[in-house]
């Protein structure tokens, strides 16, 4: 595998476009597009939250015939709790991109992401989407990138690629996300692309399960969305032969899809709305993968471990208080706690002023890990998540205004 | 129904007292005593963090007998994450204290807030308990409140009295808690007692019954603690009748104690740390009390709902979003949300800026409700919870140093 540069454009027969349709307040990019040289095969993985906003539900339909060339997306409006009219807006945003790109509408995927609860403003996209199209070009994967950042203050791209079947094949992505993030993929959206030529259900399974490693273990506040959606194209382009589910090229497809997927979510929880510590928390010993995973969303999205995380502070008491209230089975006698290399906790007891002071001094970096050892099985998850600074409340008091 | 002044020594024959043994940095109270002049019965509700600290395991097993004549409670350090020596030091303080008073230890229960991990300081108690005795006294109630805080910037009491069976029965209480609050009754401590005569098992319904509508109810942070417990000693001095199941002195009896429970539960989540704002939050319309809880209880503790509050914006976007992935079954098309008398979403779309004007001119004051019917069913809870301020993290980032 390597490591490519050009993020969703480096996928052959790719092309993206971004520019500032004027539906956020001044001049930031606003309106992305993607587009398949070729038809695609599509798969999608969508928020779970009951409240879905009118896009997703236009993309579930279309993604029941699994083809497709292209996806329009816009931020600075969710085109969420609007109804009717925000489905019809969804379908008009599509229809709009058909046609200037000579397309059939079904072919076209739409996503939205930014405030809930206004109409679009549909004269500006009327205007926007043919300069849009004109736009389109082979390495716009960054453009596309920046038109769908909210709060976002990073862009976010990766690719890989692999020698499969004989071929070289590619897989790209853009992504959007910071701060409302869960491990139910909360106002997060990512678009990937690749050439591999891939049976449908291959990668609606080889998505859904890198969604699963990456988006959905990124627990940065609890807050899921109605926006969130996954995508992945794949246009068959790099002329492999067909993926064989079980096969050793189809393993590769999936490190290459899992490798986007998990720097895109790493990219996303880096930029936790003014996060300053970056956490790698894995629970192991866990009865059950369940269980690890509960553990070790409970204590990413404690307040209280996420503060104590902003003051560099070895508070392990909050993580066993999270751990006990996660619902995880879990004996206080047989826990241990590390810092980095640093233990703190053995046996459900604290190690001491020392100890702590060492995993304070770990805790001074930008990035450390925090292992929390149940002793109760062989289960184990990580997530990747934040601690919780001032800024946070800044950023999310004054969003709208 | 009468509020009476006092506090918990508000209720006859009811002595406490409270100091400073040292177990906090600087000269802040740490220790509290309450202690009936005649046995009473006890009943208890605590924590459901699976990690428990070893006073509560003691007073479990106390409450077997459901008998006791006194409380001992220290802040500044929960005696939680320690151990069998944490058990050893819990049974020693209550026999120190039952030893300073000349009662039998299994008279005397424990109680411990603070920091986790650290043992308990028993020469300090050694010291103070026979001091803190001797200092017992009829209106003690408010020195024994003040020695149970920590981070807490207001001190808890609350008593009401009325006729019953005759006699005037007076049921008191005093609370620490501010943040760490949860559904669940995080880092919160409640000791409540009265002059009734109450058998033993109603004593206990009425305890856990007052406690599920108010410490229960008071979502701030989503957090729970090791430690959490509320006790309820009853003496009997009244001299009423022994109060029978059912009967309308019984239903007299539960509305003090449901009272006292209510104003203590509320004046901690008042005093939600660093919080501006105070929101009465009641989700009805719902197709079962648990799907309404769950509601309530979602959005009362959304991040992104709660700096919302805190930036006086009525974004209801958010409060949709975690109606959404609350669990709870919705109807999207049927929600409306009020803020005060203000309704700004009408069938699940907002009903335009000139609504959230006026809201946002209701989320001024400090404290309003915001109502979300779901249009579902008849089932309906309230609970009260604040916004999340920037203090909150500087509190919580610093606690422990």
């Amino acid at each position: 595998m390597k490591v490519v540069t050009g993020g969703i454009t480096a996928v052959t027969g790719i092309l993206a476009a971004g520019m500032a349709a004027g539906i956020k307040k001044g001049d930031s990019p606003d309106l992305a597009l993607i587009v398949s040289e070729r038809d695609a095969t599509v798969a999608g993985v969508f928020t779970t939250n009951a409240v879905v906003a009118p896009p997703l539900l236009l993309d579930r339909q279309r993604l029941r015939r699994g083809k497709g060339r292209a996806i329009i997306v816009n931020s600075g409006n969710a085109n969420a709790c609007t109804g009717r009219g925000g489905y019809k807006d969804a379908v008009a945003m599509a229809a709009l991109t058909a046609s200037a790109l000579g397309i059939p509408p079904k072919d076209v995927y739409v996503g939205s992401t930014g405030v809930i609860g206004k109409p679009l403003p549909m004269e500006k996209l009327e205007a926007a989407i043919p300069l849009l199209a004109a736009r389109l070009h082979h390495d716009g994967g960054e453009d596309a990138a920046r038109a769908i950042m909210t709060t976002d203050t990073t862009v976010k791209t990766a690719a890989v690629s692999d020698t499969i079947g004989g071929r070289t094949v590619t897989v790209g992505g853009i992504a959007k996300g910071s701060g409302m993030i869960h491990p139910n993929m909360a106002t997060m959206l990512a678009y990937l692309a690749t050439d591999a030529q891939v049976p449908r259900a291959m990668l609606q399974r080889g998505l859904r399960q890198a969604t699963e490693q990456s988006f959905n273990r990124i627990p940065v506040d609890g807050d899921t969305s109605t926006n969130d959606m996954v995508l992945c194209l794949a246009n068959g382009m790099a002329g492999n032969r067909p993926l064989k589910p079980g096969s050793a090229d189809a393993r590769r497809f999936q490190s290459l899809l899992d490798h986007v997927c998990l720097d895109l979510a790493k990219k996303i929880a880096w930029d936790g709305e003014g996060a300053t510590k970056f956490v790698e928390l894995r629970v192991k010993g866990a009865r059950t993968q369940a269980d690890a995973l509960r553990a070790a969303v409970t204590i990413a999205t404690s307040s209280l471990v996420k503060t104590a995380w902003f003051g560099e502070d070895a508070n392990w008491g909050r993580i066993m208080a999270a751990l006990g209230r996660s619902g995880a089975r879990i004996a206080e006698g047989r826990i241990a706690i590390m810092v980095g290399p640093v233990q703190i906790v053995r046996r459900g007891m604290g190690l001491g002023s020392d100890a702590e002071a060492q995993a304070n001094a770990v805790m001074k970096a930008r990035e450390f890990s925090v292992t929390v050892a149940l002793g109760s099985g062989d289960a184990e998850a990580t997530v990747w998540t934040t601690d919780l600074a001032p800024d946070y409340i800044k950023i999310n008091a004054s969003y709208r205004s």
